[in-house]
């Protein structure tokens, strides 16, 4: 019989479940992967770092006998039935005490089931949020692990080894425990929700840039690279800088250039969309992020508008540079407004989903390793460091000096998408939520006396407590 | 014993259960009332016309036991756990053949349920929505029912002679057969989602008209008033220029200037936002509206940003009436383009939810009695009748003529409502929609490269077929 001298199973190895459990080895943690495909179990060894313990198995009793209790295991498989069919296979497998995580993409909705199911078969279940990509599984994801609190322990230290770091040399680890229940799934999905929505804004910016002011994919490369050099440094800007430097193998081009520019999508942007909408919290930039994606799908139908009304994209060849500059200040207010209703959600969620989510450890953990990083992040987290219970980040007064002073480039540019045909959607929408949040008064008035004229839905007065209809 | 000599019995007389009652009994129809609460059903005969048959009964027995058969009622009660109440209450007091009607806001996906739940046990059951508020149902409501096709055609007497009707002297009723399975409930919640758009969208001309014109609920009352009397012709539009000159019986102000605004919501609008994501099919008006609502809620949030902002609405004083004139052209342009989504929407679900929705009977029964009736429908109605496959009726030639005229008023509305700080999120949402629709390439290629540079997501090309990813 094998020893139990592993301290780590991972369950699925595809490329995040293998770099992830490869980071772990690096680490000096002994780690045994599963995969059914027998390829993938086989070839786990010769990807791991020399001098490290690996080892791949085939089936899930072989990887659970080799670890040391309290086992610690964790799934990185596809979301949905899969996560419940292992978990099935797993328990009669499993002692107390043995901690089982789905690292997944799962919506938090499905995590409060399985926490459910799980809660008298006397294993800990933690649903953890893993953002980073495949390369950052490999280096160091960002770690947003939620639920159980005695598995949270348990775990910490392997999560912070294998985490991302920030702010060297204390080189702080971007793993810490998200809150009760589905807290870290549902933070995760926030946090896709964000990066949908900073993924739109670049997309806009760039269809200024290529289609109104005619700049080529070799000029954006370096109007990112600086950006990303400067206040608005982020992954996000980073990559887009080295996407538009690609070369495509087959024909030589630009590769940004041969992609179609149909978006695909794994859901969870638009579970953002559709949980905010059931808190309510309004994340309209977000929403669009959603809407954009979805309507870049419907080709046929844009290709015959677009023979039908036959819109000329307007060029501008004058002023270049300041509308770059003006580009910027746009992207930057605006991906601030993103992160604003993202973690506003977040603030509303946590109550009322009862989830206890601390908001200065979300944002700390999310200035490395994860798809939405960037130097805002660590403002943000002075910020909740200062006012855990910060409702919106564009109250916090160092946010709202920042914002104020890019607003008026927002304007512009939402003006010249408008005369240029540019489609400036999550632009426009960040822009526009920034300018009701700081109205006092809203014309929604006239929304509460038409409800109560057709349908008696009656409505609240400004000058008195009190629920009231009137005979119109 | 009572002998059955009723037509229609009516489950719940609120004043919608009530007036709908009521209708049919002008027109003829012998009815009998149902409600727990006492109050309501003894004063039932008291509203009717005299000369009218008409009886309010406290139980659900003394109901059926006095209806012709097969036996007619209809549920509107409160959306949720009630119906199933008042269903599993009804079920042992019917005989096979009879038909239930849920004529409530229930979301199509219980709808769907309650189908299957009565696939056996021999009664006819029908989803179907029913709008035109409290004077609809008493004068004529459009009706749009769905599912049961021999329900439907025992039914259609009845309905028809209740329904609004456009037109004379053809008298064309406004209700009509609206797809299988829960059709209905669906396409009424498509239409909630249209009405919470253009709701929306009217909010924010008035936001323009009030905060930055500085016009007085006077004008208001004279300029939506004239834009009643042409194109823009709409129910919405009256009742707004209705709005406006409605005196508070209170304070002896305008009643519009009284109201908190916080939006309420019953939950239409957002149901159909969250669905049109799952289908998918971008909706981003009525999604703006939802969120815009929810904001509204934020009051106090909104308050504080007041105040740290200081922001600024720009009064404009100069060629008011010009800028009232583009109000009008924005908002019709806006208008067709939440239509237009709507449209889009249920279109998609016809095929993908297998509801076979035609399309140019939906819009023809929202020509009359319903909330977003307006002259615009007859010209959807033409469109649909000739092409009943249309995807969206902004390729409708003559559709497209419209929008195209007005697009240049849109643009310089949104520049305006930038400059100004006005938030015109539907506005904006309804332009960007419009622009994006028209393009047939969308920058929407760069997220496809960020999916596929950090998340090894793939991505289509645009000169052959197939699946591809790059090791970026």
């Amino acid at each position: 019989m094998e020893t139990a001298s592993f301290d780590f199973g991972m369950i699925g190895l595809g490329v995040m479940g293998r770099n992830l459990l490869l980071n772990m080895a690096d680490h000096g943690y002994h780690v045994v992967g599963f995969d059914k495909d027998q390829a993938k179990a086989t070839s786990l060894e010769s990807f791991a770092t020399p001098g490290t313990t690996v080892k791949g198995v085939t089936t899930l009793a072989e990887m659970v006998r080799q670890l040391k209790r309290p086992r610690k295991l964790m799934m990185l498989v596809p979301a949905g039935p899969i996560v419940d069919q292992v978990i099935n296979e797993a328990l009669p497998l499993l002692e107390e005490g043995d901690i089982i995580i789905d690292g997944g993409n799962s919506h938090y909705v499905d995590t409060l089931k399985r926490i459910k199911f799980l809660e008298d078969k006397k294993v800990h279940f933690v649903g953890m949020g893993v953002s980073g990509g495949e390369h950052g599984a490999r280096t160091g994801p960002s770690i947003m692990p939620g639920g159980d609190v005695a598995a949270w322990r348990e775990l910490k230290p392997i999560l912070e080894a294998v985490s991302a770091k920030v702010n060297p040399p204390q080189n702080e680890p971007c793993v810490a425990y998200m809150g009760k229940g589905a807290a870290g799934h549902y933070v995760k999905m926030v946090h896709n929700g964000i990066e949908y929505a900073i993924m739109q804004l670049i997309s806009e910016v760039y269809d200024v840039m290529k289609r109104s002011l005619g700049l080529t994919n070799d000029e954006m490369h370096e109007i990112f690279k600086k950006w990303n050099e400067g206040e608005m440094s982020s992954f996000l800007v980073e990559i887009t800088s080295e996407i538009f430097r690609k070369k495509d193998e087959l024909t030589g081009n630009l590769l940004v250039d041969m992609i179609l520019d149909k978006a695909g999508s794994k859901g969870t942007g638009k579970w953002t969309s559709q949980d905010a909408m059931d808190l309510p919290v309004p994340v309209p930039t977000i929403d669009t992020a959603v809407s954009m994606r979805d309507l870049s799908v419907y080709k046929d139908d844009r290709v015959k508008a677009a023979s039908l009304y036959k819109p000329k994209i307007k060029a501008i060849t004058k002023n270049k540079e300041r509308i770059i500059d003006q580009l910027h200040d746009s992207l930057f207010a605006a991906t601030i407004i993103c992160y604003a209703q993202g973690l506003a959600m977040l603030h509303k969620a946590s109550s009322e989903l009862n989830m206890d989510i601390p908001l200065k450890d979300v944002v700390r953990i999310w200035r490395g390793g994860c798809i939405i990083r960037s130097s805002l992040l660590e403002l943000f987290t002075t910020a909740f460091r200062r006012d855990s219970s910060l409702s919106n980040i564009l109250l916090h007064r160092k946010t709202a000096s920042l914002v104020k002073k890019r607003t008026a480039a927002l304007r512009r540019t939402i003006q010249l998408c408008a005369s240029a045909r540019i489609p400036a959607a999550g632009l426009a929408s960040a822009l526009s939520y920034f300018d009701a949040f700081c109205s006092e008064t809203l014309p929604t008035n006239l929304i509460q006396a038409q409800r109560d004229y057709f349908g008696a839905h009656t409505y609240q007065r400004t000058d008195k407590e009190g629920i009231f209809h009137t005979e119109w």
